[in-house]
């Protein structure tokens, strides 16, 4: 996805909360804003946000000396997951269609997002989720591919979501590869995150080599590229990822809530919708006459 | 009120919102955001945020060329408060305490606001104002400088608001000058937009001289200036006039809803409360043991 016009300001909004958190110095937040604001001038705005996203985080941490200004936040989003992890078991079990529950958990569990000014409560999300309707739904194709699968490459977002993402990861029943952030970058998962999460005792954890909140090809190490270009089914968990991944021409199927508008109008959806969407290559190649 | 640190993202957001309603060239609008971006360093954050606003709307004119991006939806705004009018005026008739009403339905218009970030429904807002409680209530000391007054000085704020305060300077009941900006900025109220709500039927209308969405003295003209530092009883309406007027040491009674979590914590209320505040020096002169 490229940059659009309405996330010049959200960047903005992004470096004073992440100073915030960062730093109680309104000096030191002051020339954080100083510098963001001189930066705007610079972004090509074909690039995606993401990579906008690195530049600023980097500054936080130069600007405010603190490496990983989400470290605590992350770790409380943890165990508050993990603390709801029988109960997302439970819930999965009793429903009809285990693994469409699954997916939904999964999708409820980005919500979990400090990088946007949105406030979560996860149960009530969570809840609300279980029952919404799918804005895009993809499934019968996701079903096919899961089908024909050997082998999943399970691309991660925010640290708690990860809990969220080991229920999925467990129906779907697959040898599968978790991938991470190469460095902490706002709340988004780390290896060290991951295996907090239990993630290890279900999939190989990989980090895709990215320092950017999100998947961009041009910066990912060789490793992931290899999985990423060999994968029979990528799953890509939330924003940061569709905004790297979106014009990628490699099936993948996107998992998130639409959670600012500027995304929601680049799906053609609704802000809060949920989606599961399989990206245009896919669709066009399974809506072609044989 | 000085410029907090919450405010830069905003004044982004607003050229933003400003560029859009100018223009549709997406060039023009990156330029204008490069442009604001560029200016966050150099914004001395004493100063008050209607006079970074002034430079904002300055450069949507500058880069976009047009004038008054906001004339239509003024003009709509006016009409649209005018023709509530009638209804606003059996309102204060049926109520038991009228002049209180129609502060309340002043306040209301108040909701009429498009610098902010946030839509509004005018009907919608009424009727919640008319029964909410006021966070700050300074009505006893509002009502005894009222009965001394031979004449009240009135700072308006929006276009179409200026219908709401055409109500209460008719309850009132004492010879007043309605006070506008010199020049059209978002969508404050000018001399034009005050005679199209019928305000010079009730008021003598005078600029105040500033070119800022606020009232800054600085940037007033002498008429003006005189008139405030003689004023018996000065009425500001808004955020914009309370950020520019509300450390000035003279008496002045603030009419307004906090629309902005900034404005909020600067009056120690909720966003949205409702406020009429008489400021501190007055507070003071009041308080002070006889």
């Amino acid at each position: 996805m490229k940059t659009y016009i309405d996330c010049l300001p959200c960047f903005m909004s992004q470096a004073l909360r992440a100073g915030r958190i960062a730093t109680k110095d309104e000096t030191k937040i002051k020339a954080l804003l100083d510098d963001v604001g001189c930066m705007i001038k610079d972004i090509p705005m074909d690039s995606t946000p993401p990579e906008t996203g690195k530049m600023i985080y980097q500054r936080v941490t130069e600007i405010t000396g603190v490496k990983d200004p989400y470290k605590k936040i992350k770790e409380s989003n943890i165990n508050e997951a993990l603390a709801l992890y029988p109960k997302l078991k439970q819930i999965v079990k009793n429903s009809p269609d285990k693994l469409l529950t699954a997916i939904r958990i999964a999708i409820a569990g980005n919500t979990i997002d400090l990088g946007l000014n949105r406030e979560f409560n996860i149960l009530e999300d969570l809840n609300k989720i279980l029952k919404q309707d799918f804005a895009i739904f993809d499934y019968e194709e996701f079903t096919s591919q899961l089908e024909k699968a050997k082998s999943i490459l399970y691309i991660g977002d925010n640290a708690g979501e990860s809990v969220f993402d080991k229920i999925l990861i467990e129906e779907l029943g697959k040898p599968t590869t978790y991938v991470v952030r190469d460095i902490p970058v706002i709340n988004d998962a780390t290896i060290e995150d991951a295996i907090n999460s239990g993630l290890d005792e279900v999939a190989e954890i990989i980090s895709s080599g990215t320092t950017a909140p999100g998947t961009i090809l041009k910066l990912c190490n060789n490793k992931f590229l290899h999985r990423f270009n060999n994968a029979e089914l990528i799953i890509s968990k939330g924003q940061g990822n569709y905004e790297g991944l979106s014009n990628v021409q490699r099936s993948v199927f996107f998992l998130l809530i639409a959670k600012c508008h500027v995304i929601a109008n680049d799906l053609n959806v609704k802000e809060n919708d949920i989606v599961l969407k399989a990206n245009g290559s896919i669709i066009q190649r399974h809506r072609q006459p044989m």
